[in-house]
């Protein structure tokens, strides 16, 4: 397995942008760890949205995040903008485990990367919903062995 | 009108206790002032689920934000817990009028105070609903004139 | 005065886009009024660092919130962008008021309007700090009469 | 090891009680996960302050947040208090790796579970700072074999 600190932009297919924001600072001046897992949860939910797995609206199913990770490796600060990249690390039946590194500007070395598991489940019912076969062939691209 | 900065405790009926998380702070080392409006939020949110007026499930109204302002006197900073106190400004059919303090302990001023709309909307359609005489009786004791 | 409701794009000079987040949707699905708050704070500051009158370290003024307003006329969803609109209301020698709109893709009239001050103090000593004839002219662009 | 599920309040000495915020609602109706990293982020930095180890302000070290990680086994809602309890997994001479359990009122198993790893560098350079033999006596009894 791939350290994390040695994980590259080419290794993950998918690419989101994402600006930072005043408020993601605390008072070490640097966005406060927390902010990371909004920008996985972000760039991990507009990829669903995108390749139409998942929906705001009029989609039976929703994912619910059951076990999430990070390494923090260099700090970011406001207005910097983070590219987020995602590859799908274990596609199964009911679950889809994400993995994301976030990466700055003029560095090869992600500032921080992790991991993100989704489980699929009836938006009313919150039981189990298997994805589809045409849900998953909507993002087989993006499963990549770490 | 009052002057917001000489706004006590006592001209507000409703108390509720909110704790600063760490990352409520910003590179100011202060909270920001966004934290100020989520704790408006929930102050608000809170007293009208207590009262039975609205509820997070099964509740055919919602309360949506048309407008809020805020007053901003005095920092706050982690860990500190912040005692907000609200009142009704206006009760009209279909929306209420919020007006909220934030004070800390072992001062008589507030640290911000402003106010906060609710609108009244069907959940599902959206549309108006006015308040019954049943939920207006419910916060009817937080009615004070400014 | 125009009716906030009225207000146009090419009334606020300075442009900045910022997408949702995943987390902005509270549980009535669209984006909660308090980061609207948010949006306002960082299209303001960037553009401040952007005009070199205010940076994150090195710089000996900071701005402090001493008020803020908003009006919410239309919902925002995940994962719409917003487009900040900021424009300088009035110019003092020791604050600003700032007035944005936020506006969204294919609409004319603005989703939410309001207005941001800052009054500009020393970043240790938390003192009055006026802004300096260079920092004044840096922004005079931006100042437009309502 | 202990499955996180088995996790109990008495297994973590320190308690700290967060209650929940409107705003921490995300589409689905309950709180996001990523607020669940706040209460680790808040619940850590409170006790830290209570026993004196590091301050917002006046302290040469601080904390930097190098690696999360959180299983999430129940829904949270508002308006529900999250009680945070907290145990040191491990204590090194510049890191401290604790370990946190998220409980409902009512319910034995923890809502979530996961640790937070920090490791202390000097405010204004950044380099490592090893904990002091004081410091490590004021959390000594939170540190419990998992």
């Amino acid at each position: 397995m791939t350290n994390p600190r040695d994980e590259r932009r080419e290794n993950y297919p998918y690419r989101v942008d994402i600006p930072t924001r005043w408020m993601d600072g605390d008072p070490y001046g640097h966005v406060n760890n927390v902010v990371y897992y909004s920008w996985f949860d972000t760039a991990v939910t507009k990829m669903m949205y995108e390749r139409g797995v998942l929906a705001l609206h009029d989609c039976p199913a929703i994912g619910l995040c059951v076990e999430s990770q990070c390494g923090f490796f260099a700090p970011v600060e406001f207005p910097e903008t983070v590219e987020a990249r995602v590859r799908i690390g274990r596609m199964g039946d009911k679950s889809l485990k994400y993995e994301v590194g976030l990466f700055l500007e003029g560095r090869e070395e992600p500032a921080a990367a992790g991991y993100f598991v989704h489980v699929f489940v009836d938006r009313a019912t919150r039981r189990p919903l298997p994805l589809t076969a045409e849900q998953k062939a909507a993002i087989a691209d993006l499963v990549v062995a770490a």
